[in-house]
């Protein structure tokens, strides 16, 4: 059940498949087996015991699948680190998690050597990279051809598969503690739901150090599928990747399927596409967008997911039904989706009563895919789990049929002149302007209202609309207090590791000039 | 994770969707899942606290199907009994196990009576069926209508799902301790290796006490499918819940789909038949019993699965393409298989160790579908788990491909003049006579050999064969030592509860005159 017994039975049915490519180079089951239970004894002799946290701080590679392969191997749990986060940041994260190994690439090696100085607990930095190894590193070539093979540690389902730290787009960044049986649970799920049949080419073009695309990382070394790497998410690199590799499934959020299908590249390679399914989450997407998509890769089928590193990462889907043509007919496509498979999903008022269909409350989720704790964070974890629930903080309403639609998080939500406005609906009508290529719309300071919306906007290249012209546009759509009182126009929008929109960074300047910090 | 979070998944998703068909009834989830709750309330009312073993003797029924959901909601541990089993032997699984509560059908009333009477914990007899309870047994029907709905107690997965007998076919019924991670995992797999597709009507024929059908039931509720029921097979009852019901997905063992296949009553509903997915275990089929059923239910894809009690039962699936007309040619047909999802499956010597493939040595099993143990009898566990390795007692090889090929009961295998001789093999030769109905391979004494091959042979209805033709016919494509000493012509085999041929009884009329027992 953890990840080591999907390598394994990989290796005893289909030993000479390709389970990662990565530009030229690939790799058989039989190959990256070997250097998995190499590398695993290297960290062995490294002092790694059962439970000990390894850390990696790396662009994707196809050396940070063999790190999630051989760090339970070994014995050891995981730690990947977000590679957007500061120096200050990761070194708190190692610090926190006790991590005693640091893997870093190339392009983190002069950034690692820094963090390893101060972080307290780390012993040894290896570096995963082509040429020789820094000085004070490790190589990782060199582990893994000095190394014997050793047996798998064999972890049981409730072991520690690792301690993921979360977005840190507000707060200090929480330690999610998760077993293999979590991780386990959200990836059969996603198989269930139709993702990476057999033959499945998955390009891990999100970035791997992310929950999310860990997720599917599991999910794709269940089925035994291939595993295709890109460094990191450009329009260009994936376009070539698809190409190259024969990728049919992608996991991307909404932002990054905008920017694919609105590429030039895209349109001369799209007779050689291979792509059937895409997953994207963070946010529901535009009908506008994913029928940009459905053109510039015929025939994909779309599926979002909601979820949370709390939740291992799954907890509803939305399937490729309600993305289809005649689907979209039923009004589901702006949902979330429903339960997963072995997984409650309740909408509950603040005292945890559930409340009708149609209301607005807090969503919960209950299940095996629910993480064990935060890490050394007991108040939290108690504040976050009640009764098994994990409490998300997402506020949402619930359909007749189970469909849950996000509203916001509840602290995204904008309180204007008494009235609820949910950030996402403004989002969705700004999207369906045909100059608007992004979106955000955020609550600010308001003398009258208490909040005012305010949506700021990235304009399609050689497009133009005014403030006047997009709030006319919302008016023929929703209610006038929904509307943004103000339009900011950027380049770009700030973007999360895992491509959420940071709203924290688009409210700080105003609500510092209020002197608060929102 | 337990089952009756796929109730509530379904309650909240799809209320109005049918549930259960049986005979001209049906349910929708409301309607059961209210059943439910208030027959959950009843148990607790009756004593039945977490954990607290309830058991049922009954024909299938959709009132079974309700004992499966409510007393896990109630907090409790399910005790399926066999049917087929003695008033001893039920009696001594309840007072085993514990059980406080027994449900009957009015097919077991008078049985139940007299087992409530010998059975030490038994405080209370629930009479389910349609007319007034028998004196001294509770009404069901009143029970429900006469409590009020309680919430689900929300078992963790690792609570206790109940204690299943096994077979009792070779000597003194065991207790089988499986969690409700047990069951979930296995039923997942069902699901991922293609069987109950969304819309599926999966038709209850073979005995829901078995946990065979009892893993196809927590997968079909985890898929939010409608369960079909007959009282049992027959022939003709199955031929009519198929067409009355849209019957899509069966379980069946290969006996009853030789007689189903066979049946005059199929062929005249042969366009009315919508059987889209046929399971099988026990033992492998033969490709002329596959292809009779294949004309008898055309479209219907077939799946072997191969599992135990122990193993919650599913260890590997041989899949549809193998059955395949096109896909037999690469030869898998006659294997049970190969690891499903998340589980690791081993050939190993006495000692333990893995042998090369295409020796036969013993199947190991390890994954989150292991038992948790023999209920009270820590030797016997100790014995069967060793490092979280279930020791099956099956002998097998497996091919560079990992597909595992069951050589034999490792108790079943016939030693013959120092030679080891696998019923299976020398069952599959007979089998391709094209008079040969059903048979069984047993070793009975020889005073020359140790053991000699003894064949007993079931003819087709109207067709002759002598055992020297049969001999004759075996030796075209068996060794001499394998073919048959003896054949024995009967009129049917003699079978288990679960539809295994009872091998044991064939046996003990040779041992007894030998005043051994075997």
């Amino acid at each position: 059940m953890s990840m080591t017994q999907s390598l394994k039975r990989s290796l005893q049915q289909t030993p000479d498949a390709i389970v990662a490519r990565e530009g030229e180079r690939h790799l058989s089951f039989s190959q990256f087996g070997d250097r998995v239970a190499r590398l695993a004894g290297a960290l062995r002799k490294l002092g790694v015991k059962r439970g000990d946290r390894v850390a990696m701080l790396s662009l994707n590679s196809t050396r940070y699948l063999e790190y999630f392969l051989a760090v339970p191997w070994a014995g050891g749990a995981l730690n990947p680190c977000n590679i957007r986060w500061s120096v200050k940041e990761v070194t708190y994260s190692l610090d926190d998690s006790q991590s005693t190994v640091l893997i870093v690439d190339d392009a983190h090696a002069a950034v690692g050597a820094e963090i390893a100085a101060l972080a307290k607990t780390v012993r040894t930095v290896i570096h995963a990279g082509d040429g020789p190894a820094p000085a004070g590193m490790l190589s990782y070539e060199a582990l893994i051809t000095g190394t014997d093979p050793v047996e798998d540690a064999g972890l049981a389902p409730s072991d520690m598969a690792g301690i993921f730290y979360t977005g840190g787009t507000t707060g200090f960044p929480k330690g999610v503690v998760l077993s293999h049986l979590n991780l386990w649970a959200s990836s059969m799920c996603y198989l269930l739901e139709g993702m990476f049949p057999e033959g499945v080419v998955y390009l891990h073009a999100a970035p791997m150090f992310h929950l999310a695309d860990l997720g599917m990382t599991v999910a794709v070394f269940l089925r035994g599928g291939t595993h295709a790497i890109v460094p990191g998410f450009t329009p260009q690199g994936v376009t070539d990747a698809l190409v190259a590799h024969g990728v049919t499934d992608m996991l991307l959020v909404p932002t990054m399927i905008q920017m694919l299908a609105d590429h030039p590249g895209i349109a001369p390679v799209r007779d050689r596409l291979r792509v059937k399914r895409l997953v994207y989450g963070a946010s529901p997407i535009s009908e506008a967008v994913l029928e940009r998509a459905m053109v510039a890769m015929p025939g994909v089928q779309f599926m979002q997911v909601y979820g949370m590193t709390e939740l291992s990462p799954l907890a509803t889907c939305n399937g490729f039904y309600n993305h289809s043509p005649e689907g979209r007919a039923a009004g589901k496509l702006r949902a979330a989706g429903r339960a997963t498979f072995g997984v409650e999903v309740r909408i509950v008022d603040p005292e945890g009563r559930e409340v009708p269909r149609g209301t607005v409350g807090e969503v919960i989720v209950r299940g095996p895919n629910v993480m064990q704790g935060y890490w050394n964070l007991p108040e939290q974890t108690v504040a976050a789990l009640r009764d098994g629930w994990m409490h998300t903080g997402d506020g949402a309403w619930m359909d007749a049929d189970g469909y849950v639609f996000i509203a916001d998080r509840l602290k995204d939500m904008i309180i204007s002149g008494g009235e609820n406005v949910y950030s996402t609906e403004v989002e969705n009508v700004l999207a369906q302007h045909p100059a608007v290529a992004a979106c955000a719309v955020i609550g600010v300071p308001s003398e009258r209202w208490g909040e005012a919306v305010h949506a700021v906007v990235v304009l399609k290249p050689g497009q133009a609309a005014t403030a006047d012209e997009l709030r006319a546009h919302c008016k023929a759509f929703i209610a006038g207090y929904k509307c943004p009182a103000q339009v900011e126009f950027r380049e770009g929008l700030p973007l999360s590791g895992a491509g959420k929109i940071l709203k924290t960074e688009l409210r700080k300047p105003y609500w510092e000039r209020k002197g608060e910090n929102n």
